[in-house]
């Protein structure tokens, strides 16, 4: 007790001594004090007050010199510049990667004459030989039957087609898988789940590495021309956070900070999002709602900088040639009515239900190829999936296309200029055609035959992403949902169109619809189709809502839009609260602490806090009666990452907390540098060290890499008071004590664990801490 | 030592029972536990854990039997429930208010013969004798002086027009501020300021009562129609969460909980945001980024929801009949150069020096309102500020209109048939004039005109907005700082249009502006204008630029919005980092701890804590010495909100926190129905009371109204650390202890003050906590 009393006993003047030591330890008296090991979780209070003692150093030097002012303005400026290099790069490698994805898409089928670089589109375009009619055919686009036997129509040319599209839809996949196996394994997937928990502050070196971003980029290409049932939007995201990550190492303020560096990456994942649907609020929404874990208003402000930013970079480049920067960008011409509200919430409900299906079996399939023989072959894998994909998409001209051109004609609302198949209407010769009011129509032999084609495309697509998704492979989920609802969406808008141009004397159409009226609009059932599976798989809401927003830049679609978004949260939420994303994380077993989750329970702290009952005691530290030898063998024995260090082992009074690798280094340093240090030595944690002075051997004085403010809460805290100040402060553990005695320890594990066993989830999934 | 040692001592059993005394205290064993004192600080972690509770207690008993599930899923509901409401009363307020002030803005000037309850347009459009070409003018819009005397021109009739016009804004703006001085004097200024207060966990009791509803919905009203140079967008703000604050009422889940209440006012003012610019994206950013405190994801969703609700509500009333929800929507119809940043850029810097100017001139009017003989006429005053705006108002055309029509009228692009004094230009009548696409033509004698009438309303906007911002009437700021610079954009873009029509050939207009193109848009100037100079004032970054956008609704423009906006705040920031809002917080000296403000001085806990060094120590509670008599002493002799718990007075080992209320209703209780408890009796905080049985006098048992645990930092924290948790937790106080002993503790006003003190700024102004 004697020695607590000597603690707490120092006058004020001795503790400003305690804010020297402080000082001293943050001036990184060895190298890599402070840093984190692979797969560890940062203490974010930690990282921020480090930022503080930074930026304070910065500003008082600013007043010694003219060069350390501008040193210092340049540091302030530094967030911006980075936002700035983010958009401008992950922008520029979208148009690429859009670019590059046009080109190969095309080349499954044929290869542009005048210069093989040429998209199908390009070719065609600066030919002068195509008519508005045509605007598909020219001269210059050859299919490769065309090219190498000289006939153009026919089984023979057919088959030929058939087998060259299904052979390099194999050779872009396999580029693909071997890339990623060879040179960047964390290129695979879509990487947002790891984002979540990196930015949950979680570390995983080399996730956002060189290598990754550009085997990444490159792959990513050649999956998505492969015509595998995948998307490019969550890859992008990973993408533009690399590019983020890249950036940081620019700037040490960035680089060395853990915490910083995090509010860029959410910055990045805004700029992500933003050139994937061209909708920069939409992403800045995206990473708030979805990705980010720590937001304060700068980042927002930053986010949405980068955003715009990427966006017009996007413009600039122009990939779809239409000053567009989405290939799905639509304008509707007619409002929508009242009653139709009951197919949106229908596809609300569909999209609900498929959300939950497409979860559940992808878990189910994922789980089986990590635990099964399966997981030993992803280049097989990936080549029998392609496979298949290729010769089953190649009949139906609704597979064959790539899916975002899908996209792009189901949200087409069909003008007078429309020639694709599912505008194919009889039209009243009576009737002048004004170009863009265009009343409803019978349906003609083309719509039944695009009606046909349609369902067969969406069993297709539902069966086959399932499969798909968690391969060895650069894959995004967000356009095979929205592929999926967008079909669904179309086929009932049809529907309900031919319904109510049928029966326009039915009570529910009799108000609305007059004949000669053009009341539905397919396309727009299709993007409300879209909202509700891509909701119903993300759980994503008011940034899904905000996108389709952007897509359609006007308030008047927005409540269908809503109605649909909350049906299918609604639904799928009642089937698990999980979304695609938190699944893939529980799978992998990441220590990812979600905001959304209400703890609920009424355990309190001691129920959860270590030792338990029947443990050994807590690995503690006393300030003035360890040796280093027993320093060194408690590190060698145990794994914890750090130890409290208390008064006596008899009073348990805490002092402070010692972080296990600093005190790894603080030992190796001291043996290799000062004199006299050996085992036997007393490590001091005290302020003054020992009472008798040059005591032999030499005593090691530690004070400076304790921290004397460690993170407290009574045996008697309830849990959810201690899930909310984990996640709100970020902590990395927390001591649990009571009347100033220490009791025991709460690792963010130690919480995950509890939580998952509350939800009777298997609590030994979770990876280490 | 023997008690502390009894308490660790216990085994987990007894925890068990601790847990259970919780619940005892939660179950509300007195009214009025758990509720707050008027201009009192609340508790987050209280409310949350309460709300926990009582969640945990519906699901429990929602087991029991159909009925209770039933209930169970009402009150799942009744958040969106409420947010239904929310956005339907705010939608509907506001149409009101924009119909009444539409109609009292135009009889200051005339009245409409065939219902004298049409405005001016609807006067007219009703009209059958109005020609395209006069759109203004019809028989049935009378004018003053016509209907009195029978001459519509000539000075007599100017002259009568002039002092009914400023009759009836006198009449109006004393109506206003006497309904506000008697009936409600909570509903004055914008209520921005106090909603952000109260957002941040502040009690101001009828602050958003239903008298304040009333009366702020009527004289806003009021005050608008009077022609000052205020705008409603502030007040509606403040009116939608009178209307959230009303809802609450409906549902205990959200009455009785003041952290789920403001969930609630979050969305509410998201609501009021959406209303007032018909932006509901813009709402919810305006509320996450300007208005709330603690805004988790689910507040997002339904604040958007609410803000969604209510945009329709204000779009099925129509108030403007042109299908928008604000009269000043655009949409232009030339692209913006890369080579207009110059001007924009000014433009930002002239928005950020009009808001520095602004925030200082209006703060120091204020200081001296509140500290000189001034502020005791408020009626007086404001009926001169509306006798000097209305006298100087009325010969200029420009400021006789509403501010909003004269906003609309500065951001509209010269279209062809647009008969404004500004699109007053010289046309070349060999051309032919399509609709939208004029090219830049030289300026006629209108627009000569228009210039100096709109220089000289700049002076007067200028000036009289410092005064009128404050005073005892419903008032906001929006409006009146986007004149100002929509005023300033119009002139700099005339003035910039007149230059490139008249220079080609100089080198900065040379490469995107040839002769007989269109490519300066003057009203684009005057929307970038009014971003500035808003940005400027209230220092908004996202929603500001949001809002614009959802106002051209395109994103072609946002670049020069975002230009401007981000210059205009780093201009103002330069001169003072505080908006207006934050400014009147401070002048009015409401403890609000503003998430924003970094705190980057290098003080510790024991710096900031009381006692200080030569104060008396601390007033603690012991868990077992402590009589009745003396707990009622220290009660009366102290104004402290709570009492820390300790062992004894030798050890100070803190066990727990005792809330004020919660001990005075105890005792009181106590006293009242428990037999032998007298003065002398002992209060006993421990688990099992005396060890003696049945001593005499009875002891008072206390330990349900016990906090324990109590949120404790060491004295060796910095304060930048204290400061976070402060802000993330939502604390009252916090104690210091340093290895499990009491030093002291850190209310949320020390937190402040300290935080004042650091800034040089008068620690002493803050409200009492």
């Amino acid at each position: 007790m004697e020695a607590g009393e000597g603690v707490s006993g120092t006058t004020p003047t001795e503790e400003m001594n305690g804010a020297g030591n402080l000082m001293d330890f943050l001036d990184e008296p060895f190298p890599d004090v402070g840093t984190y090991e692979d797969f560890h979780t940062i203490d974010w209070l930690r990282e921020k007050s480090r930022d503080t003692d930074r930026h304070r150093k910065i500003t008082s030097k600013s007043k010694e010199s003219f060069w350390e002012l501008i040193k210092s303005l340049l540091d302030a400026w530094s967030g911006w510049v980075v936002m700035l290099l983010i958009g401008l790069l992950s922008g520029t490698l979208a148009g690429v990667i859009d670019l590059a994805v046009d080109w190969m898409t095309d080349l499954k089928e044929g290869v542009c004459l005048t210069a093989f670089y040429y998209s199908h589109e390009q070719c065609c375009w600066t030919s002068n030989e195509t008519t508005f009619e045509d605007r598909d055919k020219c001269p210059q686009w050859q299919k490769w039957a065309e090219l190498m036997t000289g006939h153009s129509e026919g089984g023979g040319a057919y088959l030929l087609n058939y087998f060259l599209y299904v052979l390099w839809a194999l050779l872009f996949s396999f580029l693909a898988v071997s890339l990623v196996r060879v040179f960047a394994p964390y290129a695979c997937g879509s990487g947002i789940p790891e984002i979540k928990t990196i930015l949950s502050g979680f570390i995983i070196r080399g996730y956002l590495g060189k290598w990754t971003l550009l085997i990444k980029t490159v792959t990513l290409v050649l999956a998505v021309s492969s015509g595998l049932s995948l998307g490019k939007e969550g890859p992008l995201v990973h993408v533009a956070c690399c590019c983020g990550n890249l950036f940081c190492s620019l700037f040490s303020k960035y680089s060395k900070n853990e915490g910083k560096r995090r509010e860029v990456l959410s910055a990045a994942a805004a700029a992500g999002v933003s050139v994937a649907f061209g909708a920069p609020i939409g992403g800045v929404l995206f990473s708030l709602e979805e990705v980010s874990y720590y937001f304060p208003l700068k980042t927002l402000w930053r986010s949405f900088f980068a955003a715009l930013v990427a966006a017009f970079t996007l413009r600039a480049i122009n990939p779809f040639g239409n000053s567009r920067l989405v290939l799905f960008y639509v304008e509707y011409h007619t409002p929508w009515y009242m009653a139709e509200l009951v197919p949106f919430i229908l596809l609300g409900v569909f999209g609900g239900l498929w959300g939950t299906l497409f979860i559940r079996a992808n878990i189910a399939w994922c789980r089986r190829r990590k635990t099964t023989q399966l997981g030993k072959y992803p280049v097989l894998e990936v080549i029998a999936v392609t496979g298949i994909t290729a010769l089953l998409a190649f009949p139906n001209p609704y597979t064959r296309r790539s899916t975002s051109e899908l996209i792009s004609e189901l949200f087409n609302d069909c003008g007078a200029l429309e020639s694709s198949q599912l505008c194919d209407y009889i039209n009243n010769p009576n009737m002048s055609r004004p170009v863009d009011d265009i009343p409803d129509r019978p349906a003609g032999p083309g719509v039944y035959t695009a009606l046909w084609q349609l369902a067969l495309a969406l069993v297709f697509k539902i069966v086959i992403t399932i499969f798909t998704f968690g391969m060895k492979i650069p894959s995004g989920l967000f356009i095979p949902s929205m592929a999926v609802g967008a079909i669904a969406g179309r086929i009932v808008g049809i529907a309900v169109e031919q319904m109510a141009y049928h029966h326009h004397d039915w009570i529910i159409f009799k108000n609305w619809c007059r004949p000669g009226a053009d009341c539905v609009t397919p396309g727009l059932y299709a993007m409300v189709g879209a909202a509700a599976c891509l909701g119903g798989v993300t759980r994503m809401t008011v940034s899904l809502v905000v996108i389709m927003f952007e897509l359609t830049g006007g308030l008047e679609y927005i409540v269908p839009l809503m109605a649909a978004a909350v049906t299918s949260k609604w639904v799928a939420d009642a089937f698990g609260k999980e979304g695609i994303y938190e699944s893939h994380i529980q799978l992998n077993g990441y220590p990812y602490l979600d905001v959304r989750d209400e703890f609920t329970h009424r355990t309190l702290a001691t129920d959860v806090m270590r030792p338990r009952r029947n443990d050994p005691p807590l690995a503690v530290l006393t300030q003035d009666s360890t040796t280093v030898e027993d320093v060194e063998t408690l590190i060698k024995d145990t794994d914890y990452n750090g130890f409290p260090v208390v008064v006596s082992r008899e009073s348990e009074r805490l002092i402070g907390f010692v972080q296990r690798r600093d005190l790894t280094l603080a030992i190796k340093n001291a043996r290799q540098k000062q004199d006299g240090v050996v085992s036997s030595s007393v490590v001091y944690f005290t302020e003054d060290g020992p009472q008798t002075p040059l005591s032999n051997p030499q005593p090691l004085k530690l004070r400076r890499v304790l921290n004397l403010s460690p993170f407290t809460v009574t045996d008697h805290t309830p849990m959810e008071t201690v899930v909310d100040i984990f996640r709100k402060l970020g902590l990395r553990q927390c001591l649990v004590t009571r009347s100033g005695r220490l009791l025991g320890i709460i690792t963010k594990k130690d919480v995950l664990r509890h939580m998952a066993q509350m939800m009777n989830q298997d609590p030994e999934s979770i990876m280490f801490n």
